[in-house]
């Protein structure tokens, strides 16, 4: 679980430049015709509904291709989710996290949130060195990252070296422009009517 | 599998007559204070990726909290599907139903494709009599009302008559206005970015 610094940085080093240099050359060709196949970055912002269901489809998608998941949650809920105590149940094929108790935006501790926020990301960088899991969802990332918790720098260079064939899915809102550029797809979801806004009680099963 | 139909329609009649009391009761209403549970219809739409990813994250959620699911799915690719694959594993969870083999745009076989709207929808409208369902997801849906493969007001009677409690969702393209206006919320899923956007294959995991 704790590779050498020096070696695991090396790597890391070398996975980066690979996958930058295969970005480009991607990028060069600029040709529809392409069926080149390799781990893409997905974010998933905007203030409707669905950014984490979404993610959690995937999830679901790619274990019926009999693909291994890492999922790291950087909020934690007061409310037990369905979908953590679903996924629990396989644990061979889903390392599930959910890091820290939440955020203190109410509390104001924000030392605290910083340390619960690099924890979270300690876990989601092994995840990211791990060629064995095939998608790496990290929930919430993006709020983590807009209230400056996480170095987007950091966390993007972590990103860019993950093996050649994962994919990674980041959601939450107000995704930093620097997350936005290096993603290769970016999906709003738009709230285009929600009835009873505050009306109706966050319903088990839909909201959580 | 076939009750009356006298007397399935009377109990349909006497169903939607309560939800439609209901809901007008909780429109006049109007306070934010509510805490009324009940069903839901969610529509998700837009052109971007994730309309049917999400409702299958709810699908998650809701066997998380040990309820019972129904899924149609009124467009079959021609790709085997991750979801598909995955929530197949659950029977006694989830009522799992693929229809068809997709529609004829190509071929253009209308009457064909009509036939296998209706032959879906019979078996969404079993899934909406049966309140031991809490979910019912209609992926794709939104194309066959778009295309006027199914009578959009027969699709809306069925679903407002279903069990108080269960919760319904519509995905795809083009939902038409009547369904919008029935819906408690409705998501649209837009596409921001999408790094070359025909030169990667479908991924397995992401796309399918």
């Amino acid at each position: 679980m704790t590779p050498t610094p020096s070696r695991e940085s090396a790597e890391r080093d070398a996975r980066h430049n690979a996958r930058m240099t295969r970005k480009k050359a991607l990028m060069d060709e600029k040709i529809a015709q392409a069926q080149d196949e390799y781990g893409l970055l997905l974010v998933h912002s905007g203030n409707g509904k669905g950014k984490s269901s979404s993610a959690f489809g995937m999830v679901a998608r790619a274990l019926g291709h009999g693909l291994k998941v890492g999922v790291v949650q950087f909020i934690k809920g007061g409310m037990s989710t369905g979908e953590e105590q679903f996924f629990r149940r396989f644990p061979d094929e889903v390392s599930y996290h959910v890091m820290g108790e939440g955020y203190t935006w109410d509390t104001q501790d924000r030392q605290r949130d910083i340390e619960k926020a690099v924890q979270a990301w300690d876990v989601a960088r092994q995840l990211l060195n791990d060629p064995q899991i095939a998608l790496v969802v990290l929930d919430e990332l993006n709020i983590a990252l807009k209230h400056g918790y996480l170095d987007v720098d950091v966390v993007l260079r972590d990103i860019e070296s993950r093996p050649e064939l994962q994919h990674v899915v980041a959601t939450g809102r107000g995704a930093p422009p620097a997350l936005l550029e290096a993603a290769d797809t970016v999906t709003e979801m738009t709230l285009v009517k929600h009835a009873f806004k505050s009306g109706v009680k966050a319903q088990k099963g839909v909201e959580f």
